[in-house]
């Protein structure tokens, strides 16, 4: 399982190079395959105001968006720590809302600081009944398609 | 002036095909030129939940900082609106923290819904003794040089 | 169980009534239950820029903080919906980080528009093992008695 | 004119001590003054994640309108600076949509550290030409009068 995910894992632990994290100096590094195969990278970019920086996965996901991409099948996040942890529950929100526009329970690889995966879990798994596009009726079905080639 | 900025115009307004709008419909692009010449686009990426989302501003220069490109010459946003308006305080407060790291002056256009240039400003005129890492005392320093090639 | 918080509850459905959401028109309420016993109120606060709305959770919470009360026995939540919904991923993020000051399993009680209670649950079966100052080795304890009278 | 804001001025300074600033250690205060002459304080309450702290000028303005109040005439942040700062760009485009309801020119009384008033300026003269809920066109007249008592 964990081996169809390797080139996801490796541009997860890449990404965190990038950081921008001037305040903590804790760098996270993430990277999202989409439902075609493609993967883009982010990395946590903090701010000096608390409440404006971004997280790696969402990041990865903007960067995504940014080139079209909305339908995720899985992502890694690189975390700084020796044991395991999780995405944020502001990322997990996030990738429950894309996750919901084709019904897709998004695979989530959480790797420690030595680049060893400590669990492989989903979106379902992590934030069970979260509040999305459906309940809000809002309707995601033209972001079903990937635009990006 | 806007002639050198050409390409970096066209990248704004193409990027906001990529729009994730489900809340208003209403799409926003964004492209920021780094100091070494490169481009990077976004678009706005809204949430159902109301403190999630990310501006099309934003969204570019996290994708920037994605790559490694912390450094901005100039950012171009292609707005909705058919008269004149400005990028968003919590993004322009990102655009002058960045701008600190080598003291340069980013250049703001902001494009109406036709793609006409509105206004050519800079982040000095649009938010003067903003809050940034010399106020907070943070370092900055490491990310003088941008490290996309 | 749910009668010792039927002050609580009455307080979420409450707070609804000041909702800022001229966005979207939905009103959510909440109301947090400090270890003292006091009550603060909570309402969405929208915003015409998707990344700067406040949910009514962390209404109630930053309410609370500001009156000097940090710990939580319990938030209670009055959503618009007629089916059963939870508190967003940033919403459970940030009760979880407060959490961890006296290790309390903050109880999430949901109701629906008609204010049945449609679920009771708590932080730690919403989003267990949700990164903290734990992990971020901040040390919290000076939050450890509420300051408010 | 300060004369008039001295118990704004003080219930800024006096909120600073509640602040949840575990990630830095630096607190801020801030109060508003609704335009029926009430006050609501607020102080930062920040986040391990780095996208989820509020500043204590939100934080101000979230418990008033978690109280009702909508319209403010004046706004004083209590900085931990010596010299002159100002509300971050988030802060300021939240004062600017609020502003917005009855065309108010808030005031913005900015104190360093000691508990002067280094600037007194307003949400005009800081973010010109910002973008509201007129650009936006949400109709939010229904909250020209504040349900605060």
């Amino acid at each position: 399982m964990i081996k169809k995910y390797s080139k996801l894992i490796a541009a997860a632990i890449d990404a965190k190079k990038f950081a921008y994290d001037p305040v903590t100096g804790i760098g996270v590094g993430a990277a999202v395959l989409t439902t075609e195969g493609n993967i883009y990278k982010g990395c946590n970019v903090q701010s000096v105001i608390s409440g404006l920086g971004t997280c790696a996965e969402r990041c990865a996901i903007d960067n995504a968006i940014a080139h079209g991409a909305y339908n995720f099948q899985a992502i890694a996040v690189s975390f700084p720590s020796r044991n395991s942890t999780r995405p944020c529950g502001a990322c997990l929100q996030i990738i429950h809302e894309l996750s919901e526009i084709k019904d897709i329970d998004t695979q989530i690889i959480c790797l420690n600081k030595f680049g060893d995966v400590v669990e492989e879990t989903s979106i379902r798994k992590l934030l069970p009944k979260g509040y999305g596009p459906k309940e809000s009726k809002k309707d995601v079905k033209q972001y079903r398609i990937n635009k990006d080639k």
